[in-house]
């Protein structure tokens, strides 16, 4: 059997939550996109080269793209050695998927050299591997998006139910303001128990927005993208949140808020100028605030993880 | 102006919550349906005639209909009249919104001999002053699918935000065993904060759920069909809720669970002849519990309310 011998996976970064949608909603992006190289080796085994910008771990069980590699090696069943090479163009601990993109773009890219053995849904499977180095929790808000492509809701882990769903031409601007926040200290902020009343409000908006993107529906979008639990108690670590939100919408924007943990916020729009005027408007947010950002205008990704 | 002096709404149940839906969701049967026989009157105010079935309070702010017209009138600013004669094919208190059809019923005649002034939105705030007399909280999940037909998201009640969710085939199995449980009581069960990680799994799906309604797939509206949150704690009112459950999902149902407040349980299925089967379980359940019983079997209606 001829198989390739090496292969370019692009993976893009992704949004996860989508406001509120918390744990179970996400959507793939235009850019930013990690290259992730892989090649067969005939020495069994998985080689990581160093990487000069982030210098990310090179054991596989403590590299997320290894840990993942690893967990589809295990389901593969025979000795098989691969060599990978990462360019990060998802800056870890952005909130827009980094890990997620760099799992998800390893096994993908390894099921294509070893001739497509294993179905989307496995894939998810191997590469929250990797979302459990990275944030100790094994979650797909990020990695199903970026396998499928377009919006995704993950309805569960256990047994895992991944369901693509149609969504109308969107906008996104994106702005990464250069703080830290760390998945496990924005997990570790949530209260353990909500109060059912806000629940109720949530549950609406998260029908709401499935409707609504389903119906192509603008104002529905618009109107569902609230977040009574999650955003008010999160938001306290992004500094400028409030007021990018609150820019962003007077400029014309859908809605947004916080990109999964952060502290990167994201906003929809339906026309590209809208879209521009909001990144434009976050720049200015951060530049006043002296905290550098890098902004992303960009759209929906539909088709997720690209080969070459 | 020539109006019709005399008009009979049939307004018909309706299944609150949809098991995972809770306060959100709802649908319209095609039986059974309240009758409702309005007129024009000369003298202003509103003439409630006793039934003989149930005995309902006969002063219009007592009673559902009559509040929910009253709030009408309000709105309306003129003095008119209304003779209001109500047949009651819903049983109170069965949890098929027999009290959601009485009010809507009502305005929904009264908004017909006027001309229509009103939109649906004006008529579910009308008819939602009839549930707070019913249960003294001024809910919209039975009226909503009672006046719009079908199924509906009321996404928010303030600002009322109905959504009516298209949904493909469906047949629908209830039973109402003959107890009685108070909405009140079945309110007072509920606890007034959540764990988060339920939640999570109960807007999966709802978001499952409005998914597989929008895209006709089945096997997605029957795996959606789960309440982690409410029906562990409502279902021990109903005697027999668990049997009925297993059975009928055994007998093929894509799924169900407590309509309403319950004490009425309903089920969905694909099949006509799967959700008879369904009801004849449902009959053996009660009838070996030695508890009275009445089954329907119906399908989603999608016109709501109808005029005659």
């Amino acid at each position: 059997m001829a198989t390739t011998k090496i292969v370019t996976a692009y993976a893009p970064g992704t949004v996860a939550n989508m406001v509120c949608g918390f744990d179970i909603l996400g959507f793939a992006l235009h850019e930013p996109a990690d290259q992730m190289t892989l090649s067969l080796s005939d020495k069994p085994g998985i080689v990581i080269a160093p990487d000069e910008e982030y210098h990310l771990p090179t054991e596989p069980e403590k590299n997320v793209a290894g840990a993942s590699l690893i967990g589809m090696m295990e389901a593969w069943g025979q000795p098989i050695g691969f060599e990978l090479t990462m360019k990060k163009m998802i800056k870890p601990g952005s909130g827009i998927g980094s890990s997620a993109a760099s799992s998800a773009g390893a096994v993908v890219a390894a099921n294509h050299l070893l001739g497509n053995p294993f179905s989307k849904e496995q894939l998810v499977q191997f590469a929250m591997f990797g979302e459990k180095v990275a944030s100790g929790v094994k979650h797909a808000d990020n990695i199903a998006p970026c396998i499928y492509g377009g919006v995704t809701l993950v309805r569960s882990i256990l047994p895992l139910d991944i369901i693509s769903l149609p969504s109308p031409n969107l906008f996104v601007s994106i702005v990464h303001p250069q703080i830290e926040v760390r998945t496990a200290d924005a997990r570790a902020v949530l209260k353990h128990t909500i109060q059912l009343k806000s629940a109720i409000k949530q549950w609406g908006n998260i029908a709401g927005l499935v409707a609504g993107l389903m119906k192509h529906d603008y104002d529905l979008i618009g109107r569902s993208l609230e977040d009574h639990i999650i955003e008010p108690v999160r938001s306290i670590l992004i500094p400028g949140f409030d007021d990018v939100k609150k820019r962003c919408k007077e400029a014309g924007a859908l809605g947004g808020g916080i990109s999964g943990s952060g502290p990167s916020i994201f906003m929809l729009s339906k026309q590209e100028d809208t879209a521009k005027q909001v990144g434009a408007i976050m720049a200015d947010v951060y530049t006043r605030l002296g905290i550098d950002y890098h902004v992303y205008v960009t759209t929906i990704n539909q088709q997720g993880i690209r080969l070459a």
